[in-house]
């Protein structure tokens, strides 16, 4: 199907782009290489091996499909190699993040979608599989994931495992990857471009 | 069985106050009502989760059954709404806290036992179900997971893992569940109001 | 046959090891003696309990086979018992930990090789085999992962899984489980002898 076509093209845009922040991350922290690697790979394929592994699709696909691999550890080592360039114009990153946010956003709320979850629990594994991942590249580098602390990034996948259900049953399921994929990439851009927030309690303890 | 009808309205008991200790380390480390909901959910379900991942129940009844989430997420966003009042009568919450002890560690152990664990394993999954949750809890908030430092807490849990057994070959399986709650519960409440801890090497390293 | 005696004689050096190694940090870090029992345990199974959930071997092996069990906790409960000692001689750890890394290497590349994974795959459950303990230790004690940092330990397992694949295609099984123990063991060696480092980037930002 074209939508499945389109999809998969935006999924490697995002694993490049998730790659990135990972080895970025990596950087920040003094890691070596290996370290490059491994948060590179986590943060552009966890989020879908924990989905894989919670709905028992197992081996992960992203352990067992070779392309995924080659891309997120080349990424990796490209951000390696040229770290001064690729730190020096990261926020140029957040362009492609927000597309592979998107796209990973509707394949999570999709694979849950047709394993017959709830739709509570789609919803969340839209937001595991998107966000996911910058949750292990946070806790591998020892900080508080950003995700649970500002801007809109895992509450934009998770509205999206919203849409996708309501496209899904209004208009099918061709519609509902691509609408889901391009509401989150909006959502996601104009929360950056217009500073939102989630909201957060006056801390008076 | 009655045994299972009673420990049933423990276990909500349990995922409130474990999702509202969830929310108040979200509040403390200044996380936005995003990170309240994680947090809530992780630590009254994540226990669960694990337990269910490793024996194979996929995918994970505290994923699937939609009453044990929205109990986990409504009270996390109550202790939003009403950060400052449930944040003052945090010590309150200790006691709820502590029946979520008992019931989830003898669910737990329950759940291995049927599975056929061998002693040691039923003693684990007893304290990964009830204190698991709170070592993601810590870890997502970047802490050294407090049942690690101090208190009788993932020890109360383990030993009711060894309590159900014994219950279950002398008494049965309903007497197993509502022994086991309750001496986890009194433990815990016992090495709260008398300040039990476990021992620790003198660090002179 | 004879290669999976002599590995599951250097798989119990490597539990001993990887415990004592979990131990030492639970008490550099002021944890109690169930910090110490955690630590050791998941410093010496998480790593093939996580390689076990990714195949999909459920339960865990390491969570099932009593021995493997016994071992790691027995080895944390001696360091917690005669904590100076151990931890004055750390150094000697060293080496039965290197025999561990070489036999968690080897098997983690023949469970990973034989249930048909690709290569990459094969390559990356060695290195989590062996290195994931580790890993989940780190985390647990709330600091960056040492094996993402410096020294060549992860690699020297991943390593050793592109090694297995050689030998095994060239020699059969057997030579392969030994030869690989046997290379990842000297690379471990060799890398502390001479201070070897995987490259970094010069952090300039």
């Amino acid at each position: 199907m074209i939508a499945d076509l389109v999809l998969d093209v935006l999924n490697y845009v995002g694993i490049v782009a998730f790659a990135v922040s990972g080895a970025l991350k990596a950087g920040e922290k003094g890691m070596d290489l290996l370290g490059f690697i491994v948060l590179g790979f986590s943060t552009a394929l966890a989020g879908g091996i924990i989905r894989d592994v919670l709905l028992s699709r197992l081996p992960p696909v992203n352990i067992t499909y070779l392309p995924y691999q080659l891309t997120a550890i080349s990424a990796s080592v490209a951000t390696f190699v040229f770290y001064d360039k690729v730190s020096r114009h990261r926020d140029v990153v957040l362009y492609p993040d927000a597309v592979g946010l998107g796209a990973f956003a509707a394949i999570g709320a999709d694979v849950a979608f047709r394993a017959g979850l709830n739709p509570l629990a789609v919803i969340a594994m839209a937001a595991i599989t998107a966000a996911g991942g910058g949750v292990v590249r946070d806790v591998l580098a020892a900080e508080i994931p950003v995700v649970l602390r500002r801007e809109v990034y895992a509450t934009a996948a998770a509205i999206g495992g919203g849409i996708y259900m309501l496209l899904y049953y209004s208009l099918g399921r061709g519609p509902a990857l691509l609408g889901t994929t391009a509401i989150v990439v909006a959502l996601r851009l104009a929360s950056l471009r217009y500073g939102w927030e989630l909201p957060r309690v006056k801390n008076t303890a």
